[in-house]
């Protein structure tokens, strides 16, 4: 058992969070000992009920939290008629283009899956609301913002609820605003991480927050999916990891089979940072999706949310088509993943990915010790 | 004192290696019980030898090292009039764009340094092979080659002298085909380094090298300015961690004020990799000099070594000037550093700089013993 600030706050035996969009990885983690985070923002308010619904009669009452995208600059659109005001806003070029690459590719239609547009949207301050009502309405015991300061109605009533606000982040000056809104968990999220990162590796990124955070937990993500890297994260200062990347290679992950086929088969060298799948920065595998956004004459992609509401439609035709053995689809398909993807050697149930990570970080550390002399 | 192989292999105290283009820091990391490394190719062949000369006195029989740029791919030219026949090689273009870029900052024209071209030439293998006959000529007990796999000659000639073979490597693939070539230790270089780096951070790059290298020592590079990130490394399974941007805030690191003056006031977000000033992608401080350079109607960079040769008079009259106040010279002035820079708080010694390292990472090695409990 290793014993920190963040196992102290949330009252788990280790100091492993486990962040992902699959209700059975965020159970499988909370019980291994860890702590299993929803990402909400995957799905409109009634899923996300019955998913935090599954979730509490799998844990009996240990505990987990819920991740939120709530960006500090986003397009607008009219409260009252938001997702039609925003789909307004996309331009005509941009749908070409999808549709042309699509095409290029002898991707099949699909019937949308209801509900797209609701999820896209949702990426706003007000569109995350309702997201939020329901996630309060669970006894969730931690809320990540992952794009940005939290706002201030929201660590409000986080803290009237008694549960714990963390909020990622990938600089220095980005950490001293989040402090100052009342944050009371800070994660480094360094390049190498999948989904949306800066350009800061967790090597530098994490103690420079730990110094900044004085008594308050950080967690290192990014980089992190073996026992050795979370004893790192440890070394560095951290109270613990936030680990999304490593539950991609577990059973009870949700992504399509071709995408963990095609992680299983990469290296460190196969991501990139790239802003065409959410209209920020965001690491992903790289795939022929990519290499026809950065040709020449391709259109500049959108800002959030109006890049999802632009492709996401795309992405279900894509994921089906590749679940069929479509080889266009192949070769277009691809999810957020950090660099640590290049480890993937199996896929594995969720719960033995948790007990590996901390059981060697725990013989790391012993090792350690133990090459330590008083000289 | 922490015992690794590299202790071992190279019978020091400390698993910390010193790289450094000043002897005065070599001798210094060397003399604090560390292993300092000078990079010979900032020298002449006769300059080298008075550089090595000089650090033997300081040393007192205690081992060292140099490091070699020498390039898997690189610009040729004719053996029998190197320097004019790559000199001639560079387009018209390029010398007008260096020109124009001094002009425009009022940079003053200096006499330039003699041997300048015979540096930069250098870096290719006919060019290095003057700089390895002086340095096996002293009692070096390693050379590293930064950029690549080191050829046959130079591994054979080492391994006859007893000299260690060290090569940087920035991903798996390029590891593989080093050990096959006979290198006794890698350095698993992530891109938070300064100088030429590749994509894969240190966190996810150095267990994989780790895991290839079997019974061979590895050593991480990039991110590693303090102690708790020293024991990350450790952590990581190095048996050690190559420093280079820790120096640069060194007194006897001999870089012009005027920069180390920019990397005390700098952010880890301040630095880019660019081609700019030797040809192949560098980490450094951000400036003016790359702003220039990223305009769309810039000419693209050379490859190494012609590039240095292009720029390389330029960069001695922009420190000449910043030296001397000039107030555009400070603003394109910049020098090779590592995201650590952000860390910097004040110069002081380079053995206080390393005798600090080792504390701490002894001091936080046993914290994260004392946190770990049978549980």
């Amino acid at each position: 058992m290793i014993k920190t600030a963040l196992t102290d706050l949330l009252g788990v035996d280790h100091p492993l969070v486990g962040f992902n969009r699959s209700p059975g990885v965020v159970a499988a983690v909370t019980n291994a000992g860890g702590f299993g985070v929803l990402a909400a923002s995957a799905y409109t308010p009634e899923e996300l009920d019955a998913q935090l619904t599954w979730i509490e009669q799998q844990v009996e009452g240990k505990p987990y939290g819920v991740d939120l995208l709530v960006p500090e600059k986003f397009a607008t659109g009219d409260p009252d008629n938001l997702i039609a005001s925003l789909r307004a806003q996309i331009p005509a070029e941009h749908i070409a283009f999808v549709d042309g690459l699509l095409a290029e590719y002898g991707i099949p239609a699909t019937t949308p899956r209801a509900g797209h547009d609701e999820v896209s949207a949702s990426i706003n301050p007000d569109g995350a609301q309702a997201l939020l009502d329901v996630a309060f309405s669970h006894r969730i015991s931690l809320v990540a913002n992952a794009l940005g300061t939290p706002p201030p109605h929201l660590v409000d009533r986080a803290h009237q609820a008694g549960v714990v606000v963390a909020s990622l982040v990938g600089q220095r000056k980005h950490a001293v605003r989040q402090l100052d809104s009342g944050v009371d968990v800070l994660i480094a999220q360094g390049t190498e991480a999948g989904g949306h990162t800066g350009t800061i590796a967790t090597m530098v990124l994490t103690p420079e927050i730990v110094d900044l955070a004085g008594d308050k937990p950080v967690l290192a993500a990014g980089g992190i999916a073996s026992g050795r890297q979370l004893a790192a994260a440890l070394a560095l200062g951290a109270s613990g990891a936030w680990c999304g990347s490593v539950w991609l290679s577990s059973h009870e992950d949700i992504t399509p089979l071709p995408v963990k086929e095609k992680f299983l088969a990469a290296t460190s060298s196969d991501t990139l940072r790239s802003p065409t799948r959410t209209g920020k920065p965001a690491r992903q595998l790289r795939s022929a999706w990519h290499d026809a956004w950065e040709k020449p004459d391709s259109p500049k992609p959108l800002p959030m949310p109006l890049q999802p509401m632009l492709v996401n439609e795309a992405w279900e035709r894509i994921d089906a088509a590749a679940e069929q053995g479509h080889e266009g689809a192949k070769k277009l398909e691809s999810f957020f993943i950090g660099q640590v993807v290049g480890s993937f050697a199996a896929l594995r149930p969720a719960a033995d990915i948790a007990r590996q990570l901390v059981a060697d970080c725990e013989n790391r550390l012993a090792e350690l010790a133990a090459s330590t002399t008083n000289g």
